[in-house]
């Protein structure tokens, strides 16, 4: 075990995006709530690259990227209900639990917390973390789920549940989903649980589409560039469009897509970070009474995820197509950004020294 | 096709509770939101034995009894939207959609309707029988979905899926169902629709346990006459008791174990018809803070689920255990009442002249 | 009595946008839903002038306008339950209560209905009108409520209720409402009934502002042209803006104020009816968790609203600034648009031959 | 100021219910999540008399009995967030604020809280009291609101605004409320807030009907004793009964009142305390599919009802109906029990030495 005043290696995101691995003093506890964790697997996001094309205006030069990862407890502190040697899912958002947005379920907009791992204060893509408020933002994994399904609890998983949960599915509704990535596949497999009896998948991507269907994650695909979607969604389902949509893919032909293909007085969820702006075409949508609910995760329901995986009613490990050590992760960024060799998550295990 | 003046065979419930397979006009419409329907099979229900044993007060004697099946429309009134040869599932529950609690939803309270079919008017365990209301009242069976399939759709289906959706289940959610016959089974199936993670069935008749759980219908079972029921179940659930409890077996020590297996502000749903007077031990349960939700099924989902049924996310057909003409139908209701040879549900095909 | 064959004035929109005050027949009965009705009492509405102004693509050229209006019944189909000589109010929207839209109150959504009253066919602003579907369109008036007072039951003041219900408002939530016009006062009104404890109005109207005080609909007014008005709703709120937001103005401006007032995870409803599309600054909103609907109003709840107006819970009577026959409504229209002489409604009388 | 050592006078319950006022050592921090408040006002409860009458099982002999009172706070823990010479109402039920049940808003089920003071830890009716976890059980009290208004907030406020909550009022609905003693009253101004435009009050006791008048806080009563109260109701009332009923009497008559005085499908809430168990005839109320919410108050409303106190919006101290030093308190408990010179709520101000 690392002891203070060792280092590690980490991966570091300068000012203007460059990336590069380095070694760094191991993290040490600051607080009663801090938990620092040995990471055992970790992973890349779509939102580590907005922080390296400067899109995310909160995040901090220098620091230590990655916020999505599971690991073993290495300290903790008094407060955190933690000990050496848990093993730990963590939330991509920090939370105090406390405040009146936290009371809420509103985790997203803690008074002391928000996205702060790999953005603003040192993250996972690293040998340890410090995690603070360390008594919310981290889930122990039971004995019969593997890193590989834990991992992405906090951040993607929790996202496909935020956009179904969003949506106010009912047992027997149509959802399109927009994207059919890592959120995208989330999202499906979260709106089933729901009990959605038609989901469609979208994607550009054939490749996608067909994990989509093969993890039996969807009911139907449409390849918006192939055929017109909003005229394919309208005729599978009975009221003109789906009930619900998840845009999980960020772009401005998404966006539009996503009002068209919904019916009259469905919700449309937008969990994709956009980095533009998008115009909302009112007097053309002017009386389908339409819901738009923006926003980050709320990933308030790690205990309720890590059940579902526990119980085999959710499975996500499918999603890692690729894995190699902390060492080849500037690779990993390469393969994963430019979607090369069908990858979806690229897992990340520990440094080889 | 039997034609206006000619007879048919039904069964009907004489003041005391005899039973007698009689000749009976076939009916005729009476308005313009009426149907006949060909009866191509019904089924026996629990109801028509409360209606025998006199505990149903609103029934009236020499009535013709059943109001669970599908057929095959043969007159339809000018307001119905229905056409003659449309396969139909028939709705237990008569309502004119058009007063106040049916456009809230509350179509058991319907101020022209209510449980009428086989009860206040001429019912389906005949050849022949008239539905009023009917655009209302009966849905149309998509080519897809078989008779047996479809049967149960508007009384025991519909039975299920209200006590699960009275529950306000969130995914992960553990959910006990009291009674694994034919309404706790549905309500099973539909507790996994709204993402229940942990089913526990409970019953008395192993049978009916192993029934459950060869279909995949429940996590686990319990015998509570083999072991401490709200014992069980506390350990297997993480906040001491069933996020929500169906009560579908209408006795005395059941109502009292519902609200025993329920954690605190869980929603207990009571299905079952009581035949008697239950006890509410307010003093003992305080501070428990739970919900009890009564009533008669509020069947207004019978598009949703018969969507349900076509897409193959519920199946009922395996509750048919027994099926025989309209000729045995004594027989059925003494097999049926007594549960003899493993029954759940006895279906009835046509008259055989 | 009018009589078949016999004409009336009414005022109609020209193609281009030029009204004409014109004979017309006297609107008959055309099926068993219809209802003709006298009208004693009508309005001009801003989606008047929208239609003059060719931003209602639905319109049709020639129509009669108006659909704001209380009358007395004279002609009533047998399906309608209404009878000649009953005292009603009508609903913008004609809807038939049967499809799947109206059975889930997406009234303004039904396949047969939607904005029709002075848009598609004859209107209000005349002497009689014939309403469609009369049983779901029409709410009798109790005599305890003027004319003056259910006038705006089913239009404004229903879509200021729409607004406020859609906000989710709980007692002692801050909403701000844009636009203090007819709908934003009435929105102001209903957010009261909803338990708001807060009502801010903000509009560039002095008058209006004064007017909104005046009438105890609200708490706090901030004219957005004078102060920072976001920064303002911060420091009168806990939580950082407002729980709730109406925007009831329909500009460039008021739209990008709207989201801006909004606390994180707050609703904004958007029930202007705009002429331009809008920019969504997802990018600048990132994170802030807000939800937005839009929409015309499902004006579902004219008996709610009555028994409002009956119990004195409700009161608008005091938006008629203006009133005058008919004959003079060129001039109602001259007022009213420009917002003349404090016009917030002007009421129109019956003609005088 | 007291310090360390010092004593105070309390009313202490004994074994068997005997009363006594006794002097007490002042209480100290246990605790950093502990604070000390000298008791500025306090009262007596109802559930004061039930642990006398030994009918609240959790609680032990020799406690200081009370817990419904504001304070100034004497000392506070470094995790409460206050400070000494802080206002503060205080919470009737002790909290933790962070397992599970209280992060649901279940916080009368909390794992290391629920009904504590003055029932299983020392209470308030003494010159200084101990509160635990005082970060979430008391509310700070600003500068417009008096004790004597805020004094209520914790306990019966809280419990009124439970019970109108649980009813799912929307606005124009009807409510009965049965008994207008102290939590029915409350429970009025509660369901005005949500928007009732129909609020009935029962009672047997006149002097009370007439508060509840005179306090505007009802549109009608209804004396059980006088006239059939159910039927009574019907005719109020378009949909054969109340949309919502709050039970804050706590007897067997009134429990079947309860049931009774609703409509199809309405909601009952039972915030008395039973001494007895009730009977619940299933068969006799089979189809009116009622939902019954039972239990304590979860009183996790606080800073709302502080801010709607603040704002005006609710008002409560008219429930003071006598006041005098804790000297008297034996006096106090004497009226007040007995109701004694429409006594509704007996205030105690601090010992005289």
């Amino acid at each position: 075990m690392k002891h203070m005043g060792e280092s590690m290696m980490a991966l570091v995101c300068r000012e203007g995006g460059a990336l590069s691995l380095e070694e760094r003093p191991v993290p040490q506890l600051q607080g009663d709530r801090d938990a620092v964790v040995k990471v055992t697997l970790s992973t890349i996001c779509t939102s580590d690259l907005h922080i390296r094309r400067g899109a995310v205006l909160r995040a901090v030069p220098g620091t230590v990227l990655g916020h999505e990862f599971v690991g073993v407890v290495t300290q903790a502190g008094a407060r955190t209900g933690l000990h050496p040697g848990d093993r730990v899912a963590a939330n991509c958002i920090t939370f105090c639990g406390e405040c009146w947005f936290c009371r809420h379920g509103y985790i997203n907009n803690c008074e002391r917390g928000g996205w702060e791992l790999g953005c603003r204060i040192d993250g996972c893509q690293a040998e340890f973390v410090r995690v603070p408020f360390a008594d919310q933002g981290l889930t122990r994994i039971p004995d019969g789920v593997t890193d590989e399904n834990a991992l992405f609890l906090g951040d993607i998983l929790a996202s496909g549940y935020f956009g179904a949960e969003l949506l106010g599915i009912r047992p027997g509704d149509a959802v399109a989903v927009i994207g059919a990535g890592p959120v995208g596949l989330c999202a499906m497999a979260c709106a089933r649980l729901f009990g959605a009896a038609q989901i469609v998948a979208l994607d550009l991507d054939e490749n996608r589409l067909e994990v989509a269907q093969r993890q039996g994650l969807c009911d139907a695909v449409v390849h918006p560039g192939k055929e017109d979607a909003p005229a394919a969604i309208r005729q599978m389902t009975p009221h003109s469009g789906a009930d619900g949509v998840v845009e999980a893919a960020g772009g401005a032909d998404t966006f539009q897509l996503a009002w068209q293909l919904a019916r009259p007085n469905a919700t449309v969820a937008l969990v994709a970070m956009y980095e533009q702006d998008q115009c909302l075409p009112l007097p053309a949508m002017y009386g389908k009474n339409l819901t738009f609910r923006t926003g980050g995760v709320d990933a308030v329901h790690g205990e309720r995820l890590m059940g579902l995986l526990a119980a085999g009613k959710l499975n996500t490990d499918f999603l890692i197509t690729h894995r190699a050590p902390l060492n080849d992760i500037l690779e990993g960024y390469r393969v994963f950004e430019h979607r090369l060799d069908g990858c979806l998550k690229w897992a990340v295990t520990p440094y080889q020294h």
